[in-house]
């Protein structure tokens, strides 16, 4: 089987090329390199059957070249800076809606007929319901970044049902582990590398947020990919548990041996359009055999081993 | 108050222009006349409260010029072709998705903070709650169209969130009446004229259908922003009936005093993405005093009439 991963050289999709070559597909690696890293492909790039593209997907001419042959695209290439959305209104637009529908359209002239998309729990906005599941009553958006990603999905269904496309749509909670560049843990690493006393946190610290292990994360997209049997599967992709941010910080303190003065911002919200609790209901991926190897507690763990042996990150 | 419309010169527009000019307002309509009809607005462009703006809301400079001062804009503008989605697969994202994104920045930069929005009950994709209520479980989207007004939702959505915008999102089903321009009725008529002894019908005719009067609508709109207190205000517009394709035919045919022949392309859906049946739970916007005062029936002859008076169309 010969795939193509969008956004190659990110935290999750170097991840994936690594999985995909390790089970014998053919990779076509499409990256722009705005955030991704190349030492990520390094092992990719040793093997035979990977490929990479440098290429951006505002050019749609650039993604059918690369498409050429393939059977499923896993389009994971998005701008995921949540946070600073209102900094830029219309970036979420432009780079995750625009630039899939020019992936969808590549899929289209090429006939290439399976999807793999990387959504977000986001779409649900502030939920009503927890743990929430896929049916959820229908969100209100509230963040720029779930809004891109909805609409991200409401094509893919589309074109499903206009061009006989096949898709597997994942609604993720924030993934945790190797190679994770961006996000809560990378900001308090950071800030603790600089001043190992003092640590900001946005919002009152009590945010109830559920985090997911980057391998557990693929393991799901693997095995939905070879179970789901519908046009358009949607899955949650979370833990069945979730931890205030001060756990967090506490796990990643112990981790590293400190014990920073925490200053709070304040506010329930760590940022405009942060979801105060998110808490995803998983029973949908559980059912086709799938469950996380990794704790929450775990995944941050690691996640700060791996920020220690890369301290140039 | 001052107003900007969107898609003003319309069949919905225009006539929301007429209501806005009748209750006093001052009315700044903008048009790019790639359906709208300058006709429409023949009585509007003799009042004094009237403005006329010959633009493309691709050009989101444009629209800030027009958005001078006003109050609130009516988005209205949009790409209404719903059955030949396909046939373009991106025009649905570019004329209303991103138009609505720069409607959205324009507002940004000119800090105007209210939106009223006509939004479709094809976001709820292939509902299965009748009659569907907003809180519907969450859709699958099935048409372009669809997606791309749930992705209009999304941003507006979102930009209330970041930046203290009111919306007022409709989720209409189709709209009957006085300057009906497109659509079953239309498309009916304009064969019969061709050749009265011949139908040809999308479907099996089965396809069950609601639909709402122009003017019922319009004052649903008006209702909602005088009484509606919420910062993301979305309520469905429809009329508590529906009606088959086949009830909607032998109205058009005996109000024209004809007996064709009927020949059906067969299936339970017109086209890719026609929903089989559409029938959206009003209770919301029943609950601040509206209610139709059409039957779907009415609404069906009072249309015919309006063609037989135009024949020119």
């Amino acid at each position: 089987m010969k795939t193509l991963v969008t956004g190659a050289a990110g935290f999750i999709g170097s991840a994936l090329v690594d999985r995909l070559l390790a089970a014998g597909y053919t990779v076509v690696g499409f990256d722009n390199f705005s955030t991704g890293r190349e030492w990520f492909l390094q092992d990719a790039l040793r093997s035979p059957g990977f490929r990479l593209v440098r290429g951006d997907l505002v050019d749609t001419a650039a993604i059918v070249a690369a498409m050429d042959g393939v059977d499923v695209v896993f389009h994971l290439a998005a701008n995921a800076d949540v946070r600073f959305g209102t900094n830029h209104p219309t970036r979420d637009l432009e780079q995750n809606t625009i630039c899939t529908s020019n992936v969808l359209e590549a899929m289209r002239i090429t006939g290439t007929k399976r999807i793999v998309f990387s959504s977000t729990g986001s779409v649900y906005g502030d939920a009503n319901v927890f743990p929430t599941p896929e049916n959820a009553p229908f969100p209100v958006q509230t963040s720029l970044y779930g809004a891109s990603k909805l609409a991200c999905e409401g094509l893919i269904s589309a074109y499903c049902d206009g061009f006989g496309f096949t898709a597997y749509i994942f609604r993720f909670v924030s993934i945790l582990g190797e190679r994770y560049t961006h996000g809560h843990i990378y900001d308090f690493y950071n800030q603790l590398l600089a001043d190992p006393t003092q640590l900001r946190v946005l919002g009152n610290g009590r945010q109830r947020k559920s985090y997911l292990y980057v391998q557990d994360c693929l393991n799901a997209i693997l095995i939905a990919l070879e179970k789901a049997g519908g046009k358009v599967n949607v899955f949650n992709l979370g833990t069945d548990e979730y931890c205030e941010v001060n756990d967090s910080i506490s796990w990643i303190v112990e981790r590293l041996g400190l014990k920073p003065d925490l200053e709070y911002t304040g506010g329930e919200r760590g940022w405009v359009g942060d979801s105060p609790f998110i808490l995803l209901d998983c029973k949908l991926i559980r059912a086709l055999g799938w469950k996380p190897s990794l704790s929450i507690r775990d995944g941050v763990v690691r996640t700060v081993n791996f920020l220690t042996e890369h301290p140039h990150l």
